[in-house]
């Protein structure tokens, strides 16, 4: 019996948790050698989650403690379990993590969207699905078609935008350097997204940087890989 | 007398040395607290420095050691003066930096070219003008003005590629965190070299990214401002 839950994001079937953020806390908990109970859940049972404690996931419970957000839950891990390996590498690698962050939000997530935003909308029930499409909608100013209306364009495009990665890796095998960090399972995320929901086939003719997300998949006892890509 | 030599690039003008890459080096040794003499000198001039020892600047030389690129650079100067504040605050941002150079070389560095590489020609002296010419064309396979054809178009766009470091700093006022590593010099470096070459006006209105680079100006003795911009 473990005392940890990871509440996690799913659509129709719960075996398919693909919500990027809800990735790197896995992928945190499994560097951390800490074993926990994944409860994937539809969007709309969030709020009843713990007396509504987050609108989003994932939500950790350790014992008494409540953590939300991943990278907040990156740095509790780090704070709570010292003697485990770091998710950080020291002060230096947090700063610098919440730069990672801040490009993959800003650079891989909106073009992930504008290819997978209908990807989503049809693994989820039905009831998640009124949620979704009425949320997104207003969040994007349009229908979740017309957010996708190019989504073959933003498919071809997309390995350009994996570009820093793919020159940093003639330096080093991780962002972390000779092995991962949190940084990793930031970008991971985001394609581990992908892969899940929509099976798009987002990088380049022998890129390395699939060579790195095949390596993130084979972490941690192949967590990433356990669920099949679309 | 200091035993430090940090061989640097300029123009016609030796008060103004613009390489991106020296200025990294240049705020990493005053980061440090090190002294050292700057000798700024043309392309040209390069090879005939310490017997050929980079086709490259910045060489540093510190007593009987040589170094050169300005990543390796800030390795060589945390390693050698530890108690010196640190370029990188522990080994996971020795490797996250590695990131952010590659993006700062991957979305900052090609961007800056097309519209500034006419800027940088007409800056240098008339020997540097024919080897930057031609070394230039053969690299881009077209005139330096074809480059810089739609310039305007290029300063218009360059405020979003900002857009991860502006995320970023609605959770720390620099890179590194409440206080700037070799990750902000990085950065800082590409857009010194536009400050200093070309007077683009390449932030947002009321942009955070603008405020960062400032601080940045002003740091270690404001030596960043010590160059007026072009």
């Amino acid at each position: 019996m473990t005392s940890r839950t990871l509440y996690s994001l799913c659509g129709s079937d719960n075996s398919r948790p693909f919500s990027p953020h809800c990735w790197k806390t896995v992928l945190s908990l499994a560097h951390k050698g800490l074993d926990f109970e994944e409860r994937p859940m539809a969007f709309t049972a969030i709020p009843g989650v713990e007396n509504g404690f987050s609108k989003t996931v994932p939500i950790l419970r350790d014992g008494d403690r409540l953590v939300k957000d991943s990278f907040e839950i990156a740095l509790y891990l780090d704070d709570a379990y010292p003697d485990a390996p770091s998710l950080f590498n020291g002060e230096g690698g947090k700063s610098l993590a919440r730069f990672v962050e801040s490009w993959s939000q800003t650079t891989l997530h909106p073009a992930i969207a504008k290819f997978a935003v209908v990807d989503i909308h049809d693994i989820l029930d039905e009831q998640d699905r009124n949620y979704f499409r009425e949320s997104r909608t207003r969040l994007f100013g349009k229908t979740l078609e017309e957010v996708t209306a190019n989504r073959d364009a933003e498919i071809a495009a997309f390995p350009a935008k994996l570009e820093p990665i793919r020159r940093m890796l003639g330096f080093q095998p991780f962002i972390g350097g000779e092995s991962p960090l949190f940084a990793d399972y930031i970008v991971f995320g985001a394609l581990q997204w992908v892969r899940v929901i929509s099976g798009a086939d987002i990088f380049g003719r022998n890129d390395p940087v699939r060579d790195w997300f095949e390596r993130c998949l084979d972490l941690h006892g192949a967590r990433g890989r356990s669920v099949t890509a679309a």
